[in-house]
């Protein structure tokens, strides 16, 4: 299993067939053959060597799903920058991988400095911008013109494919290791899985450094399909591209699907029939965002996929069928669906003896798709992959049919007066007032009671609520210590790249200069 | 990647669900699990210890079914035998693969001393027939009784998971070694291009110990379907079950497909409007059977897949769409499909030169599904799998499009006069005289030309022809060196288990204490 070799599959099959759209620029697969062919030998002649990692720190483009597929060709390791993190954060991660060439484009050549003076290791950056490079930089298509075409390297199996960094929510960035199976491995079960079809046309409009769009990417090369990316997520810019390129297939977090179904972009009349099915990841879909989007985007087949980034990231998945009228009655929609066709998941608790059905504890995945280890960390390696099961730091249940639900985040729960309490469950209860438009639950520290339930809260425009009616609100629907003791309201809460709310960040001036404990 | 994680995933999922029907017995997958448990722990207690290889030599059942699991479970490796085989040829694959334990049904305990006594490594014999096991042989059911269930031993990925002996059409038997890995990653590219549905219902007809019905199975398991199994292949039992099992999916070879549509039972009235995908392999399918199936089973779809033990055993497939009214005019229907998501293909000459389109080479294929290599033969492998290329042994083209065109065994390619003639095209031209209803064309010796073309053939049923008559109306059709010498009439050819004619067998009598040059 390899990252190219969908691409060497369609330029034997299909080499005049449509690969990539990015704005104007439409190219064909061979198009993209060579200039990926070409690209992988410019690296090398900037020192690549195979095993070497490359960064790339970058909004979408054509240029990224090159960079995706020239660095494994020419022997290289992926490591993909999140483009939400600081410069510091992205220092840390280029200085702790060991990652000597950077991509970037026009968005990040005024940080280039600062992270290459914290990232000592970083020797070339190269410039993948529109227009001339910058003084110093490399630019990105003199390279590729300048350069010969060279062979895959064939690197494949259990050979290291990519270092993606994670962390954004939990404090810590870890560089995950996948393999190259790991990540074939997860596409495969995607695509038997119905996924994405074998005619589809896909867009890339969550961010690609995440494993979510990397994902559908996979899906998409092993199937021979055209690749339509916009360079971030923009409601109007995801609805006129569907209706322009004839998008059928796309995979989303929930939020951005709220937020292009409430885009008024949605009634301007464009021509959404071609889009045939969406995947989300991350959470479960709202019953009320269901029904929006079965009218707005009649007949389309929604999916849930849930995993990590340590899981390549396929963990369970949803089928379409339960988010149907007929299949919204199994009730299962509040779930992140079963294990998939190649995985195995068990419910443990922390002693890693599995628990009954209904029982809250860790849930773990076994598969093929399970993460070779975090990069330089065999002690955060050995607490999270022990008999080959990987301990996602996320609490939930399984039920009789072996639907999982996710309570919360482990870390996230907090211990109050001996008591669990799950943020989820306390955030579902603030969630029911007219007046909350989003909320985060978090623990902070209280004397008498270890941790206390903290709920910050952003309102719905032109509506508003006194923390006592919040709090009152809570005590009819939940049990008197899982309700919040203070309330704090904001504009708006800080999300990661993947579109989740940073509890650590909402946690951390509760807990300057105090250890938290948790699970 | 584990033999065993279909059935441990549907044990958590639906232990409920309908898993196997045999005749009158029917189990859940919550039974089967538990009886596979206990199998593993019987030939544990026998001496199975991991990696110890276990052989079964039985027509199909729900045994074998569970053979096929409880090995794996038990960290034994799959050893099963060509029930077509004479005793002395199995007893050469269970000597040479060391099989100590060998599980067999009623209809050959009368072949069992034999057997033992040729092959004395054969330590425990099994009875898994009916009734009362024989004097001196474990009984099946017994085994599961007597034992407790154990753990699942936890193989997979590269670990061996079978032995599967092959060579019946090339003289010379080989044990492939195929890990786990190499059968779920085919089982993948399977279910990734649609080969069955997730709501599928299986029907096991073709041969349990070939994979081309293995490769079912490791679908069905991973889809957590259900399995409908007959003894052997027998067009009646076939249609009658069908119609009473509601089967929608089944895998068989052209030659079982003509016997199902020219079976009076086709006429019975039987129910098949539950059949919705039949895959064949072994053989391209000829234009006027294509006609006769779409007219007996309406709307079912048709999917070529080649491949060999080797290859675990997907290599290139034929989408359904080719085998419709639509898609036929395409032309592509005489060839063996394209590359799957998977794997990569490759026409090379002698030396693993890439050929052009058009130009006649070796067909190899590289991909997760290719081998591990030949058991205890490291120069057969060595000349099999250069550079992650296993070399199939078949000549063929490939089209500007991709599709491979297999034109013959390497083997059973002529050398007469210097000038190469594949045997298939000459047959295809024998085919097309109203009196022939098979043929196997070979190369026996000639003093003059090396090799001259020689035909066996079969003749219709109240039809008949001279040799001289064949010859000329061959001369019609290709070109004079290509057409037979010499024609021999007989009543059948010899089949292997998979269908194929035995040319070996045939050329034989001709190159007795010669040796004859193969590519």
């Amino acid at each position: 299993m390899h990252l190219t070799q969908g691409l060497r599959r369609s330029l034997q099959l299909q080499p005049s067939a449509a690969a990539v759209c990015f704005g104007t620029r439409r190219r064909t697969f061979r198009e993209l053959g060579a200039r990926v062919a070409r690209l992988a030998g410019a690296l090398q002649a900037l020192g690549m060597k195979v095993g070497d990692r490359v960064a790339m720190l970058a909004l979408n483009s054509d240029r990224y799903l090159e960079y995706q597929l020239a660095v494994p060709w020419g022997g290289g390791v992926l490591n993909p920058c999140n483009t939400r993190w600081s410069p510091a954060e992205i220092a840390y991660s280029l200085q702790d991988s060991g990652t000597e060439i950077l991509i970037i484009d026009d968005g990040f050549t005024s940080v280039a400095p600062q992270i290459q003076h914290q990232a000592k290791v970083v020797r070339e950056v190269i410039h993948a911008g529109e227009g001339n490079a910058p003084a110093g930089l490399h630019g990105y298509e003199a390279l590729i013109e300048a350069s010969a075409p060279v062979e895959d390297a064939d690197r494949g199996g259990s050979d290291l494919a990519g270092v993606f960094y994670t962390g954004g929510t939990t404090g810590y960035p870890k560089g995950v290791m996948l393999s190259h199976t790991n990540l074939i491995a997860s596409a495969f079960m995607g695509l038997a899985q119905g996924l994405i079809a074998p005619d589809a046309v896909c867009l890339h409009a969550a961010p690609m450094f995440h494993l979510v769009d990397f994902a559908l990417a996979q899906m998409a090369w092993l199937n021979g399909s055209r690749h339509c990316v916009i360079p971030k997520f923009d409601a109007e810019a995801v609805l006129t591209c569907i209706a322009r390129e004839r998008v059928t297939d796309m995979l989303l977090v929930p939020t951005m699907l709220q937020m292009l179904i409430d885009h008024p972009a949605m009634q301007a009349g464009h021509d959404f029939s071609s889009l045939a099915r969406v995947t989300y990841a991350g959470s479960p879909i709202s019953e009320m965002l269901l029904d929006r989007l079965m009218v707005a985007f009649p007949g389309v087949a929604l999916t849930q996929g849930y995993g990590m980034t340590e899981t390549a990231p396929m963990g369970t998945f949803l089928p379409a069928w339960h988010h149907t009228a007929e299949g919204r009655k199994a009730g299962k929609v509040r779930s992140a669906g079963r294990a998939t066709y190649g995985t195995l998941v068990r419910i443990v608790n922390e002693s890693d003896a599995e628990l009954p059905r209904g029982t809250i504890g860790e849930i773990t995945v076994k598969g093929p798709n399970v993460m070779l280890g975090y990069w330089n960390k065999p002690t955060e390696t050995a607490a999270a992959l022990r008999n080959g099961w990987m301990h996602t730091g996320d609490a939930g249940y399984m039920d009789e049919e072996g639907f999982i639900f996710v309570v919360d985040r482990l870390k996230d729960m907090i211990v109050s007066g001996g008591e669990n309490v799950y943020s989820a469950e306390v955030e579902n209860a603030l969630a029911q007032h007219p007046a909350v438009a989003a909320s985060a639950v978090i623990g902070v520290p209280d004397d008498r009671w270890g941790e206390r339930v903290h709920a910050v809260i952003t309102c719905k425009p032109g509506a508003g609520a006194t923390a006592q009616e919040l709090i009152a609100h809570c005590k009819q629907l939940i049990a008197g210590y899982k309700c919040p003791r203070s309330v704090e309201f904001r504009e708006a809460l800080p999300l990661s790249g993947a579109g989740k709310v940073l509890k650590s960040e909402l946690r951390k001036p509760f807990w300057d200069g105090r250890t938290r404990q948790v699970s």
